[in-house]
C-alpha cells in the first residue's frame, strides 16, 4: 500500500526558506495546493484515527514468526503464578445450576465434559497478541443484568474464580483467564437502551462492540468520545472498565468525564443501579468512577450512560517535519493557542519510526527530506472554511517562527486517511522482525522524549542495536528503538524492535525502563492499564500509601477474593 | 442599574416576520449592526458568567428582611439533629497540643476561654445565605498538608469533631458547623505549585481562591475550566469537594474529568498522595474521584492538579426570545450543531424570571416584546470572525424556521455583560419580597420545564400565588414561580419568590418537588451537593442499593465517625 507521494509540499509554496519575505497578511497562500499523485487503492476518508494498540487481523499477525506456535500458558510464563486454592473446581451441579439461569444453549460454551469445544474456548482463553493463554473449560454469556447478578452470586456463594472479558482487545493480560477461572463474556448484551438526540447521552449495554455504537451515533450526528484501534472488536464497557484513552481524548476529555452512569454488578452479585442520564448530580459519592478503569477486578460493569458530542463536519491533517523536540513542544503549545477548539489530534513520531514504518512498506513518506520529528496534527469542527482558514494561519506562523521546517495539508479525506496511516501503521510495522517491547508510558511533556534518546543510547552502548540488519540477531537483537503516540496527551509509546526475544535486551529495559518513569513523575501505564502484565510494577507510579488504598478497596468490594499479599488485584 | 436599551433588534434585521423574503445566501446581514443606548454605566467586559448561586455583598444581603435578625442556630432549625455524645469537648491540652502543631498565633482563632474573638468566629460558624449556624469554638487554619495530616491525626484519636471550610460559599449547610465542631479553615493554604505552559496542567494549595486561580491562569493565556458567581471568595478544594459545576461545564465538562490529581488527608491523618500531573495514568484505581464531590465527608483535599483549556480569544453573546419550550429544546440541538466546538454557554430563562428581574431592578428587557422563554447564548473561540459568522448563520435559521421569535447580538464586552445580567441577576432580585424557595435540579431536558409550570399551577390552585402584590401576605404570600438554569446541563433552578416563609408554601412543594424529580429520574441536587439541608432527601435520587454502598464508604474511611444510622453522612 502506498500514501500519496508529495512532490511540491504545501507548506513549502506558503514558506519559503526565507520566511521574512514572503506576505503572510495576503491570503493568496490559501490558493496554493500542492501537486499530488494518488495510489489506485485509496482509503476511505475517516473522522478521526485508531490509536496504540493497533488491532491486528489474524492475517498481519501470520507475519510474526511467534504466530504459528501455539501461545505459551500465562501460568508458564508467570511461574510464580499459582492457583489459589481456595476456589472451587467446577462440576456438573455448578454447569446445571448455570444452565438454569441462562436462558439458552448459546450461552453456555462447556467443554469441563468433552474436548468438542476446545477450538471454540481458545479464543476465549487466548489473547490476540497471543501472550497470554488460560485454562478455562467454562465460559457463561449471560443477556441480561440479572442473569449476571445471579451468576457471580453463585459464583461468590460457592467460591468459584471468574474473569470478565469484552472484545478481549486489552494488552496487559487483564481479560484471559490464567488457570480455571469461568469467563463471563459480555457479548451477548449489546443492546442500545436509549439515546436522546437534544442532550446527546446515550445508554447502552456494556457489551455493545464501540464501533456499533459510534456508527449508531453517525447516523443520529453524534460520536462517541472515545476512538481506538481496536474499536471493530472491543466493547463499551470493557472500555469503561479499562478507563481507555485513545485519540479523541484530547478533544473530548476521559471516560471519567464522560461516563453520567454505570450500571455494575458487584461480586457478591448487588447490582450498583447507576444509570444516570444527567450531566450534573451532586447527591453523593460518585461511586460509579471508581469501577472506570477498575479492570473488572471489583465488579462487572453492564450497563453505561455516557454523553455524546455532536459529530464534527470538518476534518483536516496536516503532517510536518520538525528538527528538535523543542519545536514539537512549542508547535504542541501554538497549536493550543491558534487551533484551540479545533484541535483534535497532535501526533506524535520520531525519525526512527517513520523510516521503519517506510522500510517495511515500502512507502515514500509524505515529505522529501529527513527530519528528527515528525508530528500529525488534526483538527475537526463544524466549518470547513474556517478550520482551514485557521490551520493555514498556524502553519503559516509555525513555518514562519522556523518551528516547523516542512510539512503537507490533506487536500480530502482520502489524503487524510494516507498521512494517518504513517502514525497508525507504526505498531503493526514494528513487529516485522518478530519481537516487540512494547511501554506505554505517561510522561510530563517536557521529559517525555528523554526517555527514548536515552534508552536508545543505552541500548547502543551495550553492543545490542544494529539498525543496518548485517549483524548476527543473535549478537545485536536490537533493530530499532522509537517513540511515538499522543503528544497532546503527554502519552508515549516507547517501543524496541527485535529480532528476537533476548534476555540481554529485557535485563537493559528493565527495571530501567520503570525507574526512570517513576523518577519523572510519569505512569508505567498510560492507558492500557495494569492487567497481569504491570501488576507487580505499580509501585513505580503508585505510593506504598496509594497502593495500600487500593487493596483495601478491593478487599472491601470482593472480600472473598480481596488478597493483602502485595499485589494490587487478585488474579483469578 | 440600567441595561442597554434595544430600538431596533439585529435579528428583525435579519429576518423579518415575512423570512422566506429574505436572501440568506446573502451576506450583508453581517453588516447589519443594531442601534443600540447605553447607560453611562457600562460594565466591564467578561470571558464568562457566574452561575447560580449568586455571591451576594453584604450590602445586598441588607435588601433582605431577615438580615437584620441573629441566624437562627442550625440545631434549631434542625431540632432533630442532637450532638453525638461518642465526641469529646475540647479541653486546654487540645489547644496545647494544636499550638504546637501550628506555626503561628495567627492560624488558631480559640474561643474557648475568652468571648473577644465571637464576631471572628461567626463568619466561620454561619453561612452566606444566612441559614446555618454552628457553635463552634475554635478554628484552625494550618498552612501545610502535612499540619493538617497531624491535626486530623489527633482529633481522630482524641474523638474531637471537625468541619473543614473553604470559601463558605456552599447553599446546602456543608461547610458550617452544627455543635461545636472544630472548623479546619484552608485559607492559609492558597500556593501555586507548579504550571505548566504546554500542557496546561495547575497544580495549587486547595485553598487558593478560584478568581486567583483563573487570573494566574489568565495571565497565562488559560483559564479555569470552571466559573462559579462566588468565584471571588470559594476556594478550588471547596470547588473540587463539592464537584462544583457552574457555566463552562457546557464546554470544558466536569471537575470528575479535568481533575488530575489530588492531595487528600484521611479521618486518621493519612496522606493520600494522588497529585497526578498526567492526563492519562491507567495504574489502579482512580481513588481519587471519590473525593471529587465528597463534601469533605471522608477527607479533606489540600491540593489540586487540574488541566486547563487555553483560554479563547473571542467571545460572542446573544439573547432571544421563544414562544414555546419546545422551540428551545430546538434551538438548543440546532445551536449544538451549528456552533458544536464554540458553545460555551446556553442559559434559559422563563417569561417570569425576566419579568421580574425588570421589575424589582427597573431595567428594560433587551427585546421589545414579551415571549415565554429566553435563552442567553455564548460562543466562545479562537478566531472573532469565524465565531460571529457561525452565530449569525445560527441565528439566521432559527428565526427562518421560526424557532426563535427575537433577540439581539451583543456588539462589544460591555453590551454582553448586559445581557449576562438579565441572567445573573435573576437570583439576586427573587429575594426582593423576603423569602425564596430554592431547588437546584437536573432533570432529562425534555421533562425539564414541565415542573415549574406544574408547581406553578399547584400553587395557584392552592389559592397561595398573587403575582399582583395587591393581595394581603399573609394571605398569598407567593409572589411568583420562575424557572431558570443551565439548559445545556439539563439543570434547572426552580425557584419560589414569597414575601414570607410560610407552612403553606412548603407543604406544596415538598415532598412534592422531590417527588417528581424523583419520577423523573432527575437529581434533587445537581450541582450545590447535599450538605445538611438536602441529606435527609437523598432517597428521591438514589437507590437504597446506592445509598447503603455510600454508606459503608463512609465507615469505610471514616471508622470512626462513620454511621450507619440512614443518614448518608455524619453531620459532626
Amino acid at each position: 500500500m502506498q500514501p500519496f507521494r508529495v512532490t511540491t509540499s504545501l507548506l513549502r509554496q506558503i514558506c519559503p526558506k526565507r520566511p521574512q519575505q514572503v506576505d503572510f497578511t495576503s491570503k493568496k497562500a490559501l490558493n496554493c495546493k500542492p501537486s499530488l499523485r494518488y495510489n489506485s487503492q485509496q482509503s476511505e476518508a475517516r473522522t478521526s484515527a485508531s490509536t496504540e494498540p493497533h488491532q491486528q487481523s489474524s492475517s498481519q499477525l501470520s507475519n510474526q514468526p511467534a504466530t504459528g506456535k501455539a501461545i505459551r500458558l500465562t501460568s508458564e510464563s508467570y511461574p510464580n503464578l499459582s492457583r489459589d486454592s481456595r476456589y472451587k473446581e467446577i462440576d456438573k451441579n455448578d454447569i446445571k445450576h448455570f444452565r438454569s439461569i441462562l436462558d439458552n444453549d448459546a450461552a453456555i460454551l462447556d467443554g469441563t465434559s468433552t474436548s468438542d469445544v476446545d477450538v471454540e474456548l481458545e479464543s476465549y482463553n487466548s489473547d490476540w497478541m497471543r501472550k497470554f493463554r488460560g485454562q478455562s473449560r467454562l465460559v457463561l454469556s449471560p443477556n441480561t443484568t440479572e442473569q449476571v447478578s445471579q451468576i457471580l452470586k453463585y459464583c461468590n456463594e460457592k467460591r468459584l474464580a471468574v474473569v470478565p472479558q469484552g472484545g478481549n482487545t486489552g494488552l496487559v493480560g487483564g481479560s484471559t483467564p490464567v488457570f480455571d477461572e469461568i469467563v463471563i463474556s459480555l457479548s451477548r448484551m449489546n443492546k442500545f437502551r436509549s439515546f436522546d438526540n437534544v442532550s446527546g447521552i446515550l445508554v447502552c449495554d456494556a457489551g455493545t462492540v464501540l464501533e456499533n455504537a459510534d456508527n449508531y451515533l453517525r447516523e443520529r450526528d453524534h460520536v462517541f468520545p472515545l476512538d481506538l484501534g481496536a474499536k471493530g472488536t472491543c466493547q463499551v464497557g470493557g472500555c469503561v472498565a479499562t478507563n481507555a484513552g485513545g485519540l479523541r481524548l484530547l478533544r473530548y476529555g476521559s471516560l471519567h468525564g464522560n461516563v453520567l452512569g454505570l450500571e455494575v454488578v458487584l461480586p457478591d452479585g448487588t447490582i450498583v443501579d447507576d444509570l444516570s442520564t444527567l450531566r450534573k448530580n451532586n447527591t453523593g459519592y460518585d461511586i460509579k468512577q471508581l469501577f472506570i478503569g477498575s479492570e473488572g477486578t471489583i465488579g462487572i460493569v453492564t450497563g453505561v450512560s455516557i454523553v455524546c458530542p455532536q459529530r464534527s463536519a470538518a476534518i483536516n491533517v496536516a503532517y510536518l517535519g520538525l528538527s528538535t523536540y523543542e519545536h514539537v513542544q512549542n508547535a504542541f503549545k501554538e497549536a493550543k493557542k491558534q487551533l484551540g477548539e479545533i484541535l483534535s489530534a497532535f501526533e506524535l513520531m520520531d525519525l526512527n519510526s517513520q523510516r521503519i514504518f517506510s522500510r517495511v512498506t515500502g512507502t515514500k513518506l509524505p515529505l522529501e527530506s529527513e527530519h528528527d520529528f515528525y508530528v500529525l496534527i488534526e483538527t475537526s469542527g463544524s466549518d470547513t472554511e474556517h478550520d482551514a482558514s485557521k490551520l493555514e494561519r498556524y502553519l503559516e506562523s509555525v513555518m514562519e517562527a522556523e518551528v516547523v521546517a516542512d510539512g503537507v495539508v490533506a487536500q480530502d479525506g482520502a489524503q487524510q486517511a494516507e498521512l494517518w496511516k504513517c502514525r497508525e501503521g507504526i505498531t503493526e510495522t514494528l513487529g516485522h522482525w518478530g519481537a516487540v517491547y512494547k511501554y506505554d508510558l505517561s510522561i510530563p511533556i517536557k521529559d517525555m522524549y528523554s526517555l527514548v534518546a536515552e534508552t536508545r543510547l543505552r541500548m547502543s552502548e551495550a553492543g545490542l542495536l544494529d539498525a543496518t540488519g548485517k549483524a548476527n540477531a543473535d549478537d545485536k537483537p536490537v533493530v530499532d528503538i522509537v517513540g511515538y503516540g499522543h503528544m497532546g496527551d503527554a502519552n508515549i509509546h516507547l517501543n524496541i524492535a527485535a529480532r528476537k526475544w533476548d534476555k540481554r535486551v529485557e535485563a537493559m529495559l528493565e527495571p530501567f525502563v520503570y525507574e526512570w518513569v517513576g523518577q519523572h513523575k510519569g505512569s508505567i501505564s498510560a492507558e492500557h492499564g495494569l492487567g497481569l502484565a504491570k501488576k507487580a510494577h505499580v509501585g513505580y507510579s503508585k505510593s506504598p500509601t496509594m497502593i495500600s488504598l487500593m487493596q483495601n478497596l478491593k478487599t472491601f468490594y470482593d472480600p472473598v477474593s480481596g488478597t493483602n499479599d502485595g499485589g494490587m488485584f487478585s488474579c483469578s
